[in-house]
């Protein structure tokens, strides 16, 4: 097995993103065989792209609150606690509207080219 | 797109295992097509029971603190925001050594027959 706790693992920026950083903590160089963990943050005020793609998230809200805007620019609260299942091909921004910052878990399936091979590497944000 | 708070759905009790809940968030049911979202909740002084199994979990530890036990019985310390990898076929146990309650998120790829179908099934707890 391997424990790692979250916090010992760099933070990557997004090139292009402003206040939003990733950590692959499992995934494919694990050797998982069919999904991967990341952990994502928001800063304050700041948001992840608004985009879609063909494979799902599975979400956890780790700590503070915001929104996520959905294809018709409807808005759907979230907060510490919050699960959130986005469809593939559903669209999707995360959008920080706390004073804190705003912290959760991104599952994904494996999907080639996603996940970062090389240090500094990013992969895709949420 | 599916939120929800973990808050909102009630907890399984699992049969034969004190002081164990688990609450499956996301899943088959919801067409997820690759993997499972579960929330598990361990009193102090428990545990879930010591096994193994042919897939893999990934977990993140979100509040509590303990041990997870591997296939030599050497204790491994857990707590808030430890990321778990479990590879397929390793011998694991959750041990809740705080005094609070342990309760972490514990991935899941789709198992023939793992997941509940039907009201007050449990599945496997972790």
């Amino acid at each position: 097995m391997k424990i790692e706790a979250f916090t010992d693992r760099e933070a990557t920026a997004f090139p292009g993103v402003e206040g939003v950083t990733i950590r692959w903590m499992i995934g494919k160089r694990d050797d998982a065989p069919n999904f991967a963990m990341r952990v994502i943050e928001v800063e304050p005020g700041c948001q992840t792209p608004f985009h879609s793609h063909d494979y799902e998230h599975e979400v956890f809200i780790l700590q503070g609150e915001g929104v996520i805007k959905d294809a018709d620019a409807q808005e759907h609260h979230i907060e510490t606690g919050s699960t959130v299942f986005i469809r593939a091909n559903e669209e999707h921004g995360f959008y920080n509207r706390g004073e804190g910052v705003l912290r959760f878990i991104c599952m994904v399936p494996h999907v080639e080219g996603l996940e970062p091979v090389g240090v500094g590497e990013t992969g895709d944000v949420c």
